[in-house]
């Protein structure tokens, strides 16, 4: 399925390589790695980008770097204002810390205690929120209002979803480098600017290449938005063990580009997430989180046939909480 | 302390870049790691040579494949033996699979399953072996008289050694891209291939750095010999959860090297390995295993005053065992 990048998407291949260019030596150049007994299990060329091993555990640093090297001084000095529960408000605590600007991080109070601590440990100004009684955008826009700072989400923002495909950008160069072509590559979708910035420097790149997302079920918005051709919602009360995977709808400006380019989003189950998560564990000697694993398990799945193929996929990330990760291994 | 490396050593610079340029295209060119969080735990600036991610999990594959690539077309024929309850094992099998050997590897009846079928599914003939009643050397050197196979030891032969120094030449160059000056290195010492080699390659590149080796409590042997200037036995019975540090006596080519080239050598307690496990899961998201941690455990449990300074350390292998592994999260 040959699909060129239209004019017209938020972002173009030649904003994710300026990103690159311009994050390249604050970021991890992660690995893209191979292991000869999955790929007999799976029958195919695997290629994993160890995204785990990026700086703050997940890819989040990339878009978040990407973001503050561009505000002015002026903007610097005003701070960045960000509201997450796990690996964004990390990244941007990391960001800020390295290039010296103030961050406040609106958290909620049942945030990962690991999580809420590793942003303190960036030296950020954490502010936590009751997730019943308060709202968190209100909360960051009387923040930004009063010190003057920068609002910085977490995927719906054209900087965000550049820096972030500069994964896709490092597939692709570090593939070529292996002599593989690629005929798949998937990545775990959420708010979906991995994905989307994965998917416009595949597709830029190496058009016939098909992009995949990777879901877990309960929160599998992307599958049923790509179905029906327009943003769905997930519904209430879903539980998952994907903790970094939990959003209420697609974003807009990413749903606008996955839309165009991809070619469907894999469903996993939280038992076959821990089967990943131990298969990583064990192939590949690599700490995944849930969230992280979502194409692995898509794979070890079979939810894609992949016998023969060559196929990438991004771990993403691998802050997890122990008990998770134990309770995996014994899975 | 400025060492140079004497002429009249076993195993030379050249020999080292040499088997670089030998293997290169087989082996995984593995990332030195650096960690912000670990760092500030330290107070030093401590780079992580991750050869946990190296093909088969452990250094080892470096040696074997340095030592198969020079076997003549006739000797290819007769094939390999050797003899290894884990890592030279799997090193072994991978290399002889992929170079088209046949390869007999003698291994006790109570190595971990895992290892054993690890070697079996990379195509090798297990030759299982009674510890008490049976002598490994003797059965091996049957097989080679019979089968006209050439014997592979893990780590008292001059290939096999410039093999392994190939972390050290690729920490020094990594290191120098990454703007640092090593004031130190560790690596784990068990016969001594890894350790020797590497202390050839950086004390050749870089004099001033000092080179050490790192030992459990119970098989310090090397330390013991480093202190006496003669090669000393382990006591019998001891134990550790370093399984893959456990020899009786230094290799005689390697303690050569080592006693010329070596700063010293830092013991560490079981306890201090479960540490430095958890403190890799955690700090650098990757699997360790106990013999492969002994180099951090050292670091975490300050054993060298590193303060202040630059220093790299190898982490050499993620085989583990889960329950192993598990037990070191919840220490």
């Amino acid at each position: 399925m040959t699909i060129s990048v239209p004019q017209a998407l938020p972002v173009s291949l030649a904003d994710i390589q300026q990103a690159h260019s311009r994050i390249r030596e604050h970021i991890v150049h992660t690995p893209l790695m191979e292991s000869e007994t999955l790929n007999a299990l799976l029958k195919a060329r695997v290629l994993v980008k160890a995204e785990t091993l990026q700086k703050t555990g997940a890819f989040k640093f990339r878009g978040a770097c990407n973001r503050a090297l561009q505000l002015s001084d002026a903007q610097r000095k005003g701070g960045i204002v960000a509201w997450s529960s796990g690996n964004h408000a990390l990244a941007i605590a990391a960001v800020s810390n390295r290039l010296g600007i103030p961050a406040t991080i609106i958290m909620p109070e049942d945030a990962p205690k690991a999580k809420i601590e590793g942003a303190r440990y960036y030296g950020a100004t954490v502010r936590l929120y009751d997730r019943i009684k308060e709202d968190r955008e209100t909360i960051g826009a009387e923040i930004a209002a009063k010190n003057g700072a920068v609002i910085v989400p977490p995927y719906d923002d054209p900087y965000i979803m550049a820096g972030q495909g500069t994964v896709g950008l490092e597939i692709i160069q570090q593939a070529s480098d292996a002599g593989a072509k690629l005929d798949a590559v998937i990545a775990a979708c959420s708010g979906g600017g991995l994905i989307a910035g994965t998917a416009i420097a595949i597709k830029g790149t190496s058009p016939d290449t098909l992009v995949y997302a990777s879901e877990p079920a309960g929160f599998d918005e992307l599958a049923r938005s790509l179905k029906s051709g327009q943003p769905e919602s997930n519904p209430p009360g879903a539980t998952s063990i994907c903790d970094s995977l939990q959003v209420a709808r697609p974003g807009k400006l990413t749903f606008e580009v996955n839309k165009a380019l991809l070619a469907g989003s894999l469903v996993v189950t939280d038992d076959e997430v821990r089967q990943a998560m131990k298969a990583a564990y064990q192939h590949l000697k690599l700490v995944v989180e849930p969230g992280g694993a979502v194409p692995l398990a898509a794979l070890l799945s079979g939810k894609l046939e992949v016998a023969g193929k060559t196929v990438a996929i991004v771990l993403s990330g691998g802050n997890v909480d122990t008990p998770v990760f134990i309770q995996a291994l014994n899975a």
